[in-house]
């Protein structure tokens, strides 16, 4: 039997329709280089109007580990650190990039993958003089690496944490559609850069063939920030073809669109699996949903779809991970679905 | 009067219309992440075949500063330094990205932008002890960035003396595909592999979005170099971007297509200018050419066309850059010789 | 009260008093700088000779993160990470100086300050792609930071598990002398350079003014080492005090005669709170004892002895951490053990 | 024949004996480590006197590479850059000690060794946008690499031209001593810290056994500068040693008679060498001299004495470098003035 459909992950296909039809539209009009074009502008207007906030900045970059890598090194100074969840994009699946920066990590047991308060104040009282590096900024990601999202007075209170402590927050937005867009969360886009000193906006994952977007809210971190991108090698020449899918997709509404879709795919799926009286790592909130399942279904499963196997749960059970996108067709979770409880029933 | 055309670069249009169209073709087949879609794998199958060698590694980036910073930190010790002529443009337009890796840059002075044994033995002679760093590689660029290109004799040259002295030759090829369909070049694209221990074939300046090709040809280099991407920033999530591209690009000849037509577009326009009576720095040989004109007709010029004002050349007149790419019309050349023709005529 | 005398660390005092003898003798004699002379090279020749190996290269530095950053920055590739203790004195007092070098830690969670190949093979089953770092060495200290020490068949052990596995094995030798000289170890000096591929030998914490002498016995480390010291500011001009005080430690015995009398001096102190029926955090092994002990008892010392509270032990105890050295009087430990039993009688 | 006395630098003898006397009187006493014992607190309240400036931060290190790297990677910005003298140690001799902490040096030729506004406003004009680095600060040395020293308003003039271009200004004084005693200048010890933001004092070089007292005057740069030393592996755990020598260097004017001595050793060679009738390369000004002296009478002088030949000058002659010290015997200067004398009545 052939692969049915892969759930792999929310970057197997390429962008949007819309996307695609607009960097054609705009193909041949001569530009300025290096992130200085019309498209570049516009898309910034408009996402400035969205947040409600004229006085940010704007940058447009290849993706998320540049993004990481490229905020965390522009604002720490070379021995403090960045406190991150342990299951942190940045702790885990960077090959040390933030490391290769100079930067340690102070890394945070977190059970739903992200941060409190409490879990920064562990690391701080921890690090109280000059035989250990000093902590200046908290790295969390929305939603986060195992699919869980921030709530607004979660988000809140640990931006308040940090401006009481010097720290600076970062937020990765790698998935932050996925996350606003999320029944669980009650954080709109706007709140974004109230609670936040830089964020960005995930492109790649959200219907865009390459991209994020760098928010800069905190006027202490916009100084010189293009020599880091330039520095770093993530200044395109033709920063435009960022510009115009940002454009794309804020103009009217397509982030939204792309995100709610890959969300309602997921639900239907975690919805679903629920009914057949299965369980899941964590509450299914956004495009990645771990549900555990009996090994011999999951073995079933696989024959036809592909998705990781997550973790262990006990002795016949694992969990997988499941993740959708504004490219997942209805069909494919439809069946997807039909074939769990059919798998289901073999078995019984 | 608006402006007619702008020769200020060779990025200042998105893709060739072939690139775009396979990139809508292929946009919605699920693919592997990170580079390992079968668009990359095809576009490297093509790329050794045309280098007559299959034992070469290939890797695809986002752009020539992001290849640059990898292949040179990926090969150097800590104490190690790069050896560039003083044009090169990692010492000149990088915002200091190979020095932030950790790597001096022995600049050499070269009147004409190219290395020569003789320049390269001058910082050996000078660097014997570890007070100072040890020269470990030599960087070039071809085309170079004054427009200037490499003949057979002079590359292999240069290589034996790097082998000869334990010094890894790197070619950065923004521009290769202009050097290589240069009437002044004498290259072919398989002598590439032969003559470099690894070199990059530019994307972005000859019809791409995006995307530059790295080739490793010694085995020496070519161990974990994936490492080294995922460290920078720089594996795509959807990789297959750029190896559709780049597909496209050597599939049936658009590379040199591409190549072919911005030179023949500045030969137009370096022949018309010297019938004029003017000179040139250096010999036009590339897609840059830098006429020397007055400075009263510059000014008219620069009414209608956009381009950059080089150096001073005498009192009155100075040379200017003048750049074509797979996107210049023919029409705006002939426009633009004839316009020149007429304020020479007006100006005397 | 005044304090009578401090248990804090092993570095309070000076030099031993034949030290500061010879470098007083040998003040005048004009030498070449940066390590090349006459005291250097002899004091290596002593060092090769004890260890009975004339094939090992030897640099002599200043201080103990000196050499741990430079001997793991000359040795990784820039994606390698080495893997450490939890306890290991770069994972917690280096303020970040592996990673000011590019490079991440992997931590390993060991209660007794020890590395076993169990461990280090847990961290390479979880490292197995380019999306994470590449683990490259192996970073152990003998003694360890909680007064630990290695036998002949655990180092054995982990040396061999490092060579099939492609890892390099550094041994931290701050406290190597009081490690070989310790009643819990089977180790001799000339295993050092058998069972691991680079370590030094701690001078400032066994009675020099300051200095590490690095020893490198894996042919592969060895090549351009002192450009690595040069360009990490290690080279000292006057780098021959430093070949004055390991000549010194190893021309007749002195280095292990320091040790010894550390060792003894925290044996006698182990031995009578044991006796006077007191448990500690690990076997008293080296001059770096925890013993645990009331919270009266130990407010009551520290009136007339300084040393640190290390962590609480239930409710009414703790541990404290007493550190001997070579200078340590005898007379002040007779008294400290008997304020210790006057005490305890006082508190019953 | 034997050697009779090598002029070859200033670091070939250990300490100047009253630093040892001193060393061996405070040996027993227990102090904290880290830099925070009485010594260098009683030195830095000394060096504070004489500079009649309370408001200063003082660090002790070990080398001079080391507080050219610490200093200049603590004050600049990922992207900034370091303008120096093409002669500055930074530039030839420390291995790429600067590049290694991230930065590009902005070399400028300068003749005489010392920079000027004007040379530092060429490096401003050419670094104008991202693509390039952004000089945060300018490097300068006193006395040079050459021998020269700083007179009061040139020292004035460019710390103004600095403060009004957002550059901090950094005096590297590994031979501080021998500039302020220097009969060409005017500048006094105080000067320093009122024309420099920060500047370095050096005890190497003029009498101590090892170290360098870093002086910061600008607020902007004290914050948190021990995390930078102790990443950097300069935070000595026996900072005592280094307190202690700067104690006795500044107790009762040893740091001027150490540097005066040596400078009257140089004096009393290049009068003599001027006498008969040879010139110098610069104006004899500190404790390195460069005599342009007949290639006959230098080989001859080679067989009983030591010192670099430095550079041709014609067909027949060369410059040497003769560096004297506080070591210097007045013995050897006078037997080396009439040797220099019959030998060139010999040569005749």
């Amino acid at each position: 039997m052939t692969i049915r459909h892969s759930f792999r992950n929310d970057y197997s296909e390429g962008a949007h329709e819309r996307i695609l039809k607009t960097l054609a539209e705009t193909n041949m009009m001569q530009q300025d280089g290096y992130g200085e074009d019309d498209y570049c502008m516009e898309a910034s207007r408009l996402i400035k109007g969205k947040l409600g906030n004229d006085d940010v900045d704007i940058h447009y970059i290849s993706g998320g580990t540049q993004a990481n890598l490229i905020v965390i090194s522009s604002i720490l100074r070379p021995y403090e650190s960045v406190i991150a969840a342990n299951t942190g994009h940045i702790n885990t699946h960077e090959a040390g990039a933030i490391e290769a920066t100079g930067h340690r990590i102070n890394a945070v047991d977190s059970a739903d993958g992200k941060l409190t308060p409490d879990m920064v104040k562990l690391v701080l009282d921890e690090h109280t003089d000059e035989h250990m590096v000093k902590p200046g900024m908290v790295y969390i990601s929305n939603s986060t690496e195992v699919g869980t999202v921030y709530k607004k007075d979660e988000l809140a209170a640990l931006y308040e944490y940090c401006r009481e402590n010097g720290l600076y927050l970062f937020m990765d937005g790698a998935r932050l559609g996925s996350a606003l867009e999320s029944r669980e969360s009650d954080l709109e886009f706007s709140d974004m850069e109230k609670y936040t000193d830089v964020f960005y906006i995930g492109g790649t994952k959200n219907g865009a063939l390459l991209g994020e977007a760098i928010v800069i809210s905190n006027d202490d971190l916009k100084k010189c920030f293009r020599y880091s991108l330039k520095q770093k090698g993530a200044l395109l020449a033709k920063g435009r073809i960022i510009g115009v899918q940002f454009l794309e997709l804020f103009r009217d509404g397509l982030f939204e669109e792309n995100a709610s879709h890959a969300n309602d795919m997921a639900f239907r799926i975690s919805d679903a699996i629920a009914d057949l009286g299965y369980g899941f790592i964590g509450t299914p909130s956004s495009n990645q949903i771990f549900p555990i399942l009996p090994n011999e279904l999951i073995e079933k499963l696989s024959e036809k779809y592909l998705f990781y196997v997550w973790s262990k749960e006990g002795e016949d059970s694992s969990s997988i991970r499941i993740v959708t996108s504004w490219a997942t067709p209805v069909e494919a979770v439809e069946e997807f679905i039909e074939d769990i409880g059919e798998i289901k029933e073999m078995l019984r």
